[in-house]
């Protein structure tokens, strides 16, 4: 079995994940190149990683004809141009979400990944790789809890990393608490549904930062959809969990409720103490995901492999884009808006 | 201690409950009398309840000198009139949820509830006599989990019901599942954000039943609202649990989350075997609220005792109902509602 | 209905939730009588209770011919015999555990037992009345784990009475963590597997408070037990559990298992803070068998009512004693000890 | 960063997933021979793992200058003699529990092991490198839980297997529940309470497979132990769990008590449905150690890298495979065994 050969650009904390993923757990695969403008994190490529060929450009890079392909983890406003180039240069493609910022240009970028047809563009929505998600797609494709008729989903960061936010958010724009964090549990309503979003009334409330209301920002926002066959959704999109990284859904059949990590249960330990019965709690996004973002590396390597397209496309990150979008303008204007 | 005395009209399901609670669950009270049309019924209250007298007329029943009280637990429509009776009659008053159908007409009776302000009027809004959200809600009155961001209130009903309910919405009108359903959690939502509904938008899907649909009915009905103070608050209401009798609730605060019977565990039961770990779920509200009817009864027996009014009121019926009615208008309508 | 009158022996904490239960949770019971050897418990039982005849004598107590029933919650070493006198006066006992202390005067009071036939004779062993004891019990008759192979209970006592037992411990005896804490547990092994200890071994460790090892007294006692038909036992008995009131069984069948509490859950209540995902837990007996205690009172007066005796007998008090005995006699001899 | 060069022994069920981790998952490895007197295996080597060099004679085979290491996994009856073999050669050596069947082979062994200080001899108890385990351990080292009192080891295997065992059982001799089931609960026992085994007495019942009483097996075996410094140990062997793969442990300390998997949850998954609340359960080691493997293997590598031994000694094979000896004879004897 020929080892594939990749490039990375953007090693900053996930672009370190995927790194050291291509780099060391992902049979069948080699790191061989790294771009980034910032001269420690070649450093770091060359002497962590074992990368040999080291890049302050995008376009030098991509010109490497040893690469069979590359992954771009770099800042969200540069995925596009740089899933182009590296489609005309005939590598294959990993992005990391979101596929992009704007929706016409996501739209061109589409046109172009199919006409490569014949390259492989996965797209990074890496909850779908995760165990406890594909156990929970299983039971709701074999019908076990019927007809979906309500979908919740949570994405709350753990409050920990809320005073940098609110510094951050004083003078820059996130793109906004949807775009930033509810975006993969949009994909993961589209997936479980089957199903478009038809119509979406967002609301927000900044309680421990008020002083996020000026800069625009959300601490906690939250968007009832309804789709086209009018399943029930309800999103919350969060940064201040006291008790760390909680992501959650839960899907209401007619036969049967699921429910995935109402709880984030960070291993199988329980303590009995004097504050009651403790379950430890997933602290971070590295952690909860850690083997997901293996899972999903592999399964880029194996669409090469096996010269196929993966399931989750690119109109999969165009759609989560356009309804993110939606929540952010019903919540600014206070109305509902229809898709 | 004297036991107070009291007459009970109407002892379907939920009458019997509260019938041998007055009768044998509460210290200090004796149940004497029972108003019913239906002869089983009055039978059932003489040999069961060992009530002494029996009424096929209301009016006859609260003119007994011996009666310190009644119970309401008639159907809905006749609330008002039998609490206006009972209190002209100089009776103090429980009566069972809702305290009316009619705003305006609730809104009257509120205006005689106040003149007889030295009569106890008891609402019978159980859940807030429950002892987990009693713990609930000391919780939130300390601080422990701050400044409150969402609440989510489940209350989905087991799917034995289904098929009955579906036979008598073809011909008779339910009063709308958010009014027969997500009252109490409508109410719990006041009790703990301490502030009244701004804005409403409801949705429906009837996916096991679609016969539904012609009927105007909803086996799941869903609301997002926003309070006074941004709090986003999530209602489901159901009558489709297939694991059995499902009233849940969600607090989101900002310095921390509780959860209440997320899974609606039935005792402290588990039981490995093929399916995986069970749990054993309660099955009705009789079973879950069991202790909480006793204890809402002996809250108001307490509150004659004392001569002082309970911290649920007439007017948190009346919002209630409000609210009710501005998440049907809106399913209804497919609009907005503003409060 | 006739109520059935009754007195009581003993007003401390026990003896307070039976008074209370009697007095006023059990239909077709009234408590008359009480009597004590401390004023206060008498003032509390004419002023609380409501009880119209006190006495400081238990012999002129049982000489009242109105009383149909006595309740014994005395020292355990007056059981037997105020047990003997109430049969003779012809009442009916209910007697909280342990039936007695010694072994021989046990069989002789169950001999006066046998000869009152015709009297309820109800021994306290108040889980078998818990819900969630009696659910299991139903499945396991069910057949629903097939045939028992381990059963496991621990009892373990809060760590907040730890430093008034270490001085209560070195003045007096308290009969033993055995017989003092196990005897439920003991009870509910025989319950459940409906056969007999044939062999014990037990153990004990003083960690936190090792001066115990010299009042010959265990903050935690261990035992492995073989049941006649070789099914195998563990029991652990403590006082020192931080997280509150430590009360589980575990029952290990040929297709399937049961456990119970193995976290003592408080209600149905979650916490996610700082600490991690937090059950509350119960702090005592008297809040985790609250019911129990209401219950088995209920099933005394039923008893009487019905003219029949308990499924639990005073052969199980006997039996009990014998095993708690056997483990207290293996921990201080080292040796397996038959019975 | 050189790539360590190693051979495999076995690649029965165990075989393979060593064989895939080092092919595939650690950093720093490479699989390039293997050895069976399986042709099949040797195939399997070859096509799904890329080994270069197959053998079917283990003596040829550590002959390969090439070899750093090798991985033993063969039958457990010829452990001793290859890690003996391997480390005359200058190999490395990693080997699958147990070390050996008799405890005098295993001493001389461990001579041999202690001349080569300086090759790594590394003995697979995965489960210390089990994520759950391993946050145990870190919060018993820091005091979390304070001193231990109880520790409670389960290890029962899916009863799908209990068929198979026992038309083996009728033929073969397993070693004993203990030897085969205990090893790694035992280990464990001894890695958390640092202290040695004192006595033990053990059972055992055959309740759905009585048969199994003539083979002289056990389909369900138990142990109570007592440490050196009075901790006391329950252990539970058994081969027949309806709900899958069950391995849990219990500790229970004067400051808290840690549970870790007391159900054995497969995932973050919860399905409420017509059983109830119902959480999916690991299905056989392999699912639920899937990760340890993996790590203990990197574990074994890095300690080649660093030139140093891992935690987990010889010896400890030596001393678990003493005390599961020790209930094995308790309970072919029936009595206390001294160790």
């Amino acid at each position: 079995m020929k080892r594939l050969k990749f490039g990375i650009v953007g090693l900053g904390r996930l672009g370190r994940i995927h790194g050291e993923n291509i780099a060391w757990h992902v049979p069948g695969s080699e790191l061989i190149a790294a771009c980034s403008i910032v001269p420690e994190e070649l450093d770091y490529a060359k002497e962590t990683l074992g990368v040999k060929d080291t890049y302050s450009s995008y376009v030098d890079m991509i010109k490497n004809p040893e690469l069979d392909g590359v992954v771009i983890v770099s800042p969200s406003g540069f995925h596009l141009e740089q899933i182009q180039l590296a489609l005309l240069a005939g590598k294959h493609v990993f992005c990391e979400k979101p596929i992009g910022l704007d929706v016409d240009e996501i739209k061109r970028t589409i046109t172009t990944i199919e006409q490569h047809f014949d390259q492989v563009f996965f797209l990074g929505f890496m909850r779908r790789y995760d165990a406890s998600y594909q156990y929970a797609k299983e039971l709701v494709e074999a019908g076990e809890i019927g007809d979906l008729t309500v979908v919740r989903c949570y994405g709350i960061d753990p409050s920990s990393g809320m005073e940098s936010f609110v510094k951050f958010a004083k003078r820059s724009n996130s793109g906004g608490i949807f775009a930033d964090m509810s975006i993969h549990d949009i994909d993961l309503l589209r997936w479980f549904t089957k199903t478009e979003v038809k119509r979406v009334w967002a609301l927000g409330k900044n309680a421990a930062y008020p002083e996020l209301d000026e800069a625009g920002e959300l601490e906690t926002g939250a968007a009832m959809l309804e789709m086209q066959d009018k399943t029930i959704a309800f999103l919350v999109a969060g940064r201040n969990a006291v008790h760390g990284y909680h992501v959650e859904m839960e899907l209401i059949g007619t036969k049967g409720t699921i429910s995935l990590a109402h709880h984030p249960e960070k291993n199988l330990v329980t303590i009995c103490n004097e504050h009651g019965v403790v379950r430890p709690t997933s602290q971070n996004f590295s952690e909860r995901f850690k083997q997901a973002f293996i899972d999903e590396m592999r399964a880029f390597v194996a669409c090469i492999n096996k010269g196929k397209q993966p399931e989750v496309s690119a109109n999969d990150g165009l759609q989560a884009t356009i309804v993110a979008e939606a929540c952010r303008k019903s919540w600014q204007t206070g109305e509902l808006i229809n898709l």
